[in-house]
């Protein structure tokens, strides 16, 4: 039984260390979202419950992982944003897409009870994961942009057709038809003349997605003074312009 | 709020398929489970439930992923091998890992009540991942050796040392001390004489682990008559040995 | 001028070592060659003066690696087998192809005049190379099969278009349009019929390409007696059979 | 002979293709060159002729690879960096590096004999090649650095031990030991003192190396006239400090 003999076999895992000094983004995903969220009840266009599941499940990754300066959220997907420099598991690549993705997906699990506890899972839920790499600020700026236009593009859509469904008596078929070939501003249009839905009032969660940074945050004292302590926070900006990033100039910056 | 502008970054993302013909092991490990099994009241040295646990998580990775022939769990890791023609996700090596992680991770906290009815989670349990490559049969045997060699070596261990802390009254550091430097022989010894343990019939989920293999059962018709259904049975046997492998040539063979 | 607070950019080189256990092919291709054999007054459709400049240059790559068990070439190409299990450069995948290539690239031009000593080169000829893994002994003989059906395929081509155009009259484009479609038997006929060639009495250097393997070869002794050396041969024979195989089964076992 | 069935053995290759938008550099070094110099009767401590057959083979490169923007050579290695932005072989990582180190090798030989016209190589010499990647403007100065300070500490020291030997009389292993835990000012006060040499006023191309870089270069036309054109020349001077990088800004900057 001596283990020695068979020890060989470790050296067929192969070292996948990432290139020092670039962003390590790791994406989580859901897997077959479409189904679940069907099966499980979620209001469309958009369910509140479900996007703040994800963002605590997010949380909990951010609370356990340091080097994540930033995350991005919307529909089924979270994005972690590791600072350039970090050495978390020696930068090795499926040890940090596999951590996050497992504490991502066992957080969802964790606190579903707490978003919604009148119904149980049907069955476990999957989220996949990668880690991917990039070398400049303009690079992790543009990801970052990438997925939160992916999010604008995809509520407005969604937001027209359920409301062509819910509100207007459509089938989806009849909805998938009336928008095919739109532009943003027949979508807008639709939405205001048929529905009195300005899309522009709609809740910054859905039309954004969800940012979660740190940031210093005042804390009571017994005294009655108050402290500075960091906290996970949510915010609902946009990404994609100068301004946020102007304001957290940080969060770019080596430390 | 043009996407196309930003998908160059699509290009960043790396090919990580799989070298073609080799046997693909996803292994998952828990993430500080000396501590979550403390904190969770893990019965010591072994906690059948939570073993249970395991396996029951380890059968709905094998459900989902017909392309699995064989699963090997002990202690609070499991290694899956899917047969060397799987074209599971294109053979893509994240894919996998975090896919087989995530599922894993969820069935192990969506099944959690059912083996800890009375003990709620206290926080997320996380499991890693990573996906390793063996070309030949020998070396997918001296692979699946290896960890049961260590489930023994462990069981072994750990089974002398709690009996001398819970049945000899030892401390633990006393219990470390007094195993320092010895053999099996050894350990087998000290089992048998002080505490009248015959190691060898030890229960053999615990000293050989646990295979799950893919069996015809013979299921019963409502005719009274039976026929054959393709079923993951649990096995707790010897796969260091020869016998398993001459008797289930199936598992090495391209299909 | 401290050369330490530079050298963390080594952190930046990669570990490329190839899976072990599996069959390392390190495959030369000669850069542009249609060109420099149309400059270098190659003879067509074959020049066997430049075909043994290959061979020799092939034969210093084998001199030198050890490892290497086979090496196959045709036109202007060559691949190079090395042992499954061989540690050479820690099976680091660019030292290999890198070393293999600069060293065949090398030789080409250093053993240019023995071969052609009437022509100087009229500028350096380049090799790229390429490291391949493969993992069982059918994958390498499919490998080998694959390059000498090419070799069969383009060079019963090329022997049936210069007949055409240097016995024939035609022009290139006269003889390329001949050629459209046809099969194997229509070429062998063209080359019977037309000019009583053939085909399977042509060279089998120029039909089969070269392997190059290690010989054990009797050697004179001063007094009279031999006694045998390893040397490394080159031979002009069917490697897709299995005949080449059988007579040759130490080329597939591990030693 | 059909072809088909034995082209799967393609899928075996990988992709290699380098992280979009960061520095590639391919580093060539000759192998056991210390023998080579010394079978080929290099002078010592530096040969002038064989430093500048190693620039002319760089040469040679970077006439062919239009997107290397600058390359560093000193001893027997050279580095070429090709622009952040390269599309060269799709940036396939074996590509790059076979390519620049076979057309290295080979324009090594191919010129020998421009530079020793009375000596034959006596074996095909050979050099290593490799392919790093550096994400910053910042790394690749470092990476610059890092070889330029190379060359420094090994020059002063190498002309300080040959200056003991051929000026001195020490043998090899006396004048080892006399260098043992010197500091760069030691080694300068042993040239200075006994042997009247200024370090400083050393040539330029033995203390620095040679950077090579594309200037606009005036050419006299017919007319009397002149016109720029492009020309790759040789720089011996400071990479280290800011100037050099102050003065040629475009070499840092996409295009």
């Amino acid at each position: 039984m001596a283990k020695s003999k068979f020890e060989y076999v470790r050296l067929f895992e192969v070292d996948d260390r990432c290139l020092p000094n670039t962003w390590v983004v790791v994406r989580v995903d859901g897997k077959g979202f479409h189904k679940f969220s069907t099966e499980h009840g979620y209001e469309k266009p958009n369910d509140i419950k479900a996007l703040s599941l994800m963002n605590r499940a997010a949380t909990s990754v951010m609370e356990e992982f340091k080097d994540i300066c930033l995350a991005y959220g919307q529909s089924d997907e979270y994005s972690f944003v590791f600072r350039k420099e970090t050495q978390a598991y020696s930068r090795r690549s499926a040890k940090l897409s596999t951590n996050v993705c497992s504490l991502f997906t066992s957080a969802f699990v964790y606190y579903w009870n707490e978003y919604f506890p009148t119904i149980k899972p049907r069955y476990p839920p999957v989220f996949d994961g990668r880690t991917v790499l990039y070398p400049s600020n303009q690079n992790i700026r543009d990801y970052l942009s990438w997925r939160q236009a992916d999010c604008h593009i995809n509520n407005l859509y969604n937001t027209t057709f359920w409301a062509l469904i819910l509100k207007g008596g459509l089938t989806p078929t009849e909805a998938e038809n009336k928008l095919k070939g739109t532009l943003s501003g027949d979508k807008n249009e639709i939405l205001f003349s048929q529905f009195a839905i300005n899309y522009n009032t709609e809740p910054e969660m859905l039309r954004k997605g969800t940012v979660l940074v740190r940031r210093k945050v005042p804390v009571a004292l017994p005294n009655g003074g108050t402290r500075e302590k960091s906290q996970i926070v949510q915010e609902h900006v946009d990404i994609i312009g100068d301004e946020f990033w102007n304001t957290n100039t940080h969060l770019l910056t080596l430390t």
